[in-house]
């Protein structure tokens, strides 16, 4: 799965561009620059103003955010279509012992039948517009580089309040773009009240498990139909059984014929984060130094898992899902070091720095602008790797152990909501609180005490044996002049004896209780977690200041950048809507093997071996057994294609986006990458980078022959209503 | 790498054509046949009596048996060109400390410091014929079906002895093509000084190892050129440095230039042994009893020598020869489970078998005549199934034991030498003897005691366990009213204390005295094979009388099918010359994954990954680096090719031959076959059925810019002579 994987708090911006590596199609490319783009020249059937049209409604209207996830409105009820993966959530939320939804399917009868999705919203982009004036404008030149970042983050937070205020429902974000120098302000319509309509068993939609995650051929049937409600007068509202399906501005159509080799495609979505534009230095700490340590820190965590999980049904479920999460971020950052090696990228962009550097020194006046930028790079992010064993245990240990996590979030929460609300961290803020808390209870759902304890002891002996500048106080503390092992083991036994922070409820509470309070109920955790408290405040002015240098060097980086190559550039993936447009194509992953891009329900069959993750229902089996294709068949491969290869520009928060035909049709659902492409965050190549879609014609043939849901072929008009 | 796998004693002859499954370019053929198959409209550019004329020199007498492989004499200096993996022993054997050719490769500057490759010989086919009729006219009417098959291998035996001994120098051989119906005569001349000229290092010769065995895409340089001596005056003489390079009557050409996709090519070679004319019943044997059990059984064996190759390098290295051979069969029989599933062959044979009975019926003779065939062959492999466990446990405690081994074949030896040649078992003839004792030596070479101890240990607990009709007497015995375990470990514990088997040349000496002496040296281990040799005694008359049943039926059976489907048939492959035809192809190996039938030395580079086996000399990195191509660049694919894929038909035993281009050019050096077409022994089929070929290029760039072997280009008029 594609989901989005980079939660790293650093410095997340800009830069230069990687001449030699860009080709035709890449691009993931706001919004705002369809119209340069020449699609119909590349294939496009409709015109680009069809895409988007600030002044009419276009297909960008009828594509969504659905749980963190892009989905499309596919009827004009309000019916969505997203990954299976995407709707998780709500289908295990939903599962009772007797109701197995996960296991089972879900499949609503009709209207009345569907399910809650909990804590699922619909965010659908309204509008948006260049606010790069007005941040910049928080801007003065006495600012040290802490202090810059410190006011555009709080001018951005201002916006948002302004505009939320004027726009009562909706809900605003300003992005960065180019951070430094252009920033965009979002403002989305927010729908509450999602149900669950139709969702394949796992067996279908998530067939080939962690095994076939990042992998082509591709035979997984993810994907799911929900449904957005609002109050009888159209506003958005929370659940209420007196609510009305939504009538989204737009409905996507479904092209049930599906595409074939060398069509025309285009995906519009949320693509989460890329790293093209970094230097050579970025790139170096992450290959040499970041990537490496998190693949082996996680790698260890899963075996501890893996080892626990072999005890017992019910503890290997306690650890699924998050086995599953540090899986799918190591298998890429494993996908990513394999690319990196093979391409040998750091070399590239180190020849092309000093081609710029070259550029730079050959006029007085840019030496003197630009002549250090390139060192100064190379200052901070050495800094960086420097304290990077410091600052990812430091960031482990209030993330992996479940209690200190918590712990923290009492501790500094309870320093937070003392804070005018514009002050507060995000997490803090009226608008996210809810959110926040359900999240906090949610942790517990999945804690396993003997595993928390071995995860809390390996942080703290790892941090244990770190030296001189990289030491942390707190640990140094608690060992004394002790064995640093026993003081551990003494620490762990005392706090998980004691902390109240296992219990349902206790840390949303005790979190909204003032500091002082906090400090009276004596939790080891909660009191450890305060002196870790000290150091991540450190950190985030480091954070801070980095970012402010980092924003600075990366704006004037592009401006040199422009002037040597002469041509603008794409900013890097953030998270809104782009639009990305290519081909359905295969490719060569390796020497005398050939990938074709459409696989088929005939390699779910030989793929099944009956063995967990390949083991596929019997009535599925049965069906293409007795060849019961109905109209999805093939022409030429003769049987149901399952899912469809493209050579167009994802990253992970690309799932659940629609593929659109030439014609702006839908033909499949975005869910994946293959492994070469794993490389894409860094660098994008005709040659590898391909993104993988659950092809429409599965879709509807599960959905129709399998699942019995033949209303919803009629609801989408692919079926005539009787 | 392709060995041949089936050492299985039981009876291995004829049987039923699977005729849904006969396409387009099955077929080895019986060099008999080549004028039937008009080879010419299938692409052959020269004329079949250029392949083979019994009158006049033709290609067939360019190529050779070497060492249990095929070769090729490429110049007409006696220059041999086969497999590196046949040519290993050779490596191995002259390899010191000092010079690890296997490591390393070999390369002869000249003539005088080429190497004995000690223990190969050479064996050219001289002329073949028919000699059904005078053997069966051993077959009387009255004998009963172990008799029959006596009375056969006698007169075999006979005709072989009367052929020696009108030419001296010569070896001969019966060989069953339709067994109880056809036999030819081949005359052979053995060369018997045989070197080693040039050799890679492993990391080319065997690249990929184990981990790529059976697999393509491949990227393994297994080749070596050896060369064949005789005596001054041409004769066949033992090694001596005044012998003189053998000239052979015909050089094989090599194609610098090779072949490309859809190119027509052929192979002239000895394939060892396919299944594909036995019924359903055999099948089931197989896939449900015999390869199951095998597979449980060898990887039992490889885990625990594994384990113990863990502790030291010394250790490991007596295993890797042993884990070697284990695996190339385990992985094999996977395969064959895995395509037998898939093609779902059983049902299909059964199937025809049906199809068959029903023509049978239809008409009263043949219902009198055929009637009970197929119900007959259900009584044999019924037998054979109830007996499986029994006999596989006896015979792999005479073969995976090496102690247990040597003490049979002294005790088997020491009755076998005092009968009269001709009634000797083969490996005690006199013809035959020397190898079997130098067998015997080498088999001490890789003896691990810690290792014989567990491995008999498991036997024979598992023996104990057998119940009622499959107990073993001995075994019995040997525990008496004792607890199982105790009495084995006892028994252990005091054969390897007091055995001389494992001094050398003990065995050989112990099997040369007479029966009474043997007893005499109370040796335990000799002791006990003397109580398994009765019940191999019984053993081999039920074979031969189970032969004798098959081969009357399988007899039947030709002559039913082919009045059935009104064609004639190509006998099962049994280790005689056969050729077959085909072209250079990729396959679908699964959905949407293509093989494109050439590989190149740019894979070999992306393969390399430092670990073995996946490590390349330097020198080799250096010169794909450095585009060091020669005249051996694939004008499309812009590198060496490496490998080459056809659609031909091929088993163990056609390692080392020549695949021949349409001019009757040698292009490349078969070596293996895909992992989907291990299935092969069972079934052919055009969408899978692929083998696999060093191809003329690289083995050429190799010799000339990897080793520097230059002249030998110039020898087989590659390069001009200066």
């Amino acid at each position: 799965m594609n989901k989005v994987l980079y939660v790293i708090g650093i410095a997340l911006f800009v830069g230069i561009v990687c001449s030699s590596l860009l080709i035709a199609d890449e691009g993931m490319y706001p919004i705002s620059m369809i119209n340069t783009l020449d699609l119909k020249a590349k294939g496009l059937a409709i015109e680009p103003s069809d895409i988007f049209n600030p002044d009419e409604i276009s297909l960008i209207d009828g594509i969504c955010n659905v749980g963190g996830c892009s989905g499309s409105f596919v009827s004009d009820e309000g019916l969505i279509l997203t990954n299976h993966h995407c709707a998780y959530g709500a289908i295990q939320r939903a599962s009772t012992t007797e109701h197995d939804y996960l296991q089972n399917g879900f499949m609503a009868e009709d209207r009345s039948t569907e399910v809650q999705a909990k804590g699922y919203t619909v965010r659908i982009t309204e509008s948006y517009r260049d606010v790069s004036d007005e941040v910049l404008s928080a801007v003065k030149e006495e600012m040290n580089l802490a202090e810059r970042t410190k006011a555009i983050e709080k001018k951005m937070k201002e916006i948002v309040a302004d505009i939320e205020k004027e726009n009562p429902g909706k809900r605003a974000s300003v992005s960065e773009m180019f951070p430094g120098k252009t920033y965009v302000l979002f403002i989305y319509t927010y729908l509450k009240d999602i149900r669950l309509v139709y969702a394949p068993p796992q067996a279908i939609g998530n067939f080939g498990g962690e095994e076939d995650n990042w992998i082509w051929p591709r035979h997984t049937g993810d994907f799911s139909f929900m449904r957005a409600y609002v109050a009888p007068d159209g506003s958005p509202a929370d659940y209420s059984k007196d609510n009305v399906p939504y009538t989204p501005k737009r409905v996507i159509k479904v092209a049930p014929d599906g595409v074939n080799d060398e069509d025309f495609v285009f995906i519009l979505g949320y693509p989460g984060r890329t790293y093209r534009h970094r230097t050579s230095h970025f790139l170096a700490y992450h290959q040499h130094h970041y990537m490496p340590y998190v693949v082996e820190w996680y790698q260890w965590m899963i075996n501890e898992m893996e080892k626990m999980s072999e005890q017992d049904r019910t503890i290997a479920l306690k650890h699924v899902s998050m086995i599953k999460g540090l899986s799918n971020v190591m298998k890429n950052y494993r996908g990513k070091l394999i690319g990196l090696k093979r391409l040998n990228l750091l070399d590239k962009k180190r020849y092309e720095e000093q081609e710029l550097q070259e550029f730079i020194n050959a006029d007085q006046k840019r030496k003197e602008n630009y002549g250090a930028i390139l060192s100064e790079f190379a200052k901070v992010y050495d800094e960086m790797t420097g304290k990077l064993e410091y600052e990812l245990a430091l960031r482990y240990l209030l993330r992996n152990s479940t209690m200190l996590s918590l712990a923290y979030r009492v501790y500094e929460g309870s320093i937070e909501l003392q804070k005018p609300d514009l002050e507060r961290e995000a997490a803090y803020m009226k608008r996210n609180f809810a959110n926040t808390k359900r999240r906090m209870q949610l942790s517990l759902q999945n804690y396993y005490e003997p595993t928390d304890k071995i995860v809390l002891k390996e942080m703290l002996m790892r941090a244990s044996r770190l030296q001189s500048e990289n030491r942390l106080a707190p640990i140094v503390d608690l060992i004394g002049d002790k064995d640093a092992e026993d003081a551990i083991d003494e620490f762990i036994a005392e706090a998980y004896a004691k902390t109240g922070l296992a219990k349902e409820g206790f840390a949303v509470d005790a979190m909204q209780k003032n500091p002082e309070e906090v400090q009276d109920l004596g939790d080891p955790f909660i009191d450890f977690a305060g002196r870790l408290y000290v150091l991540m405040q450190e950190q985030k002015e480091i954070d801070k200041a980095r970012k402010g240098a980092l924003d600075k060097l990366y704006a004037q980086l592009i401006d040199v950048k422009q002037e040597f190559l002469a041509t603008d550039f794409i900013p890097d993936a953030n998270s809104t809507l782009r639009l990305t447009y290519g081909y359905i194509r295969g490719y060569e992953p390796k020497d005398a093997v050939y990938y074709s891009p459409i696989t088929t329900l005939q390699g779910v069959v030989e793929k099944t071996t009956g063995e967990d993750p390949f083991i596929s229902p019997q009535k599925l089996l049965d069906l293409a057994e007795a060849r019961d294709f109905g109209r999805f068949e093939h022409p030429k491969l003769k049987s149901v294609p399952v899912a469809i290869l493209y050579n167009m520009d994802t990253t992970g928060g690309n799932s659940g986006s629609a593929v659109f035909n030439a014609r702006g049709e839908l033909v499949g659902v975005n869910f994946d990458r293959a492994f070469e492409a794993t490389i894409n965050d860094f660098a994008w190549s005709e040659s590898y980078s391909r993104s993988i879609a659950v092809d429409i014609r599965y879709v509807l043939w599960i959905t129709q022959k399998y699942g019995g849901a033949t209303y919803l072929l009629k609801e989408m008009q692919v079926l005539d209503a009787e």
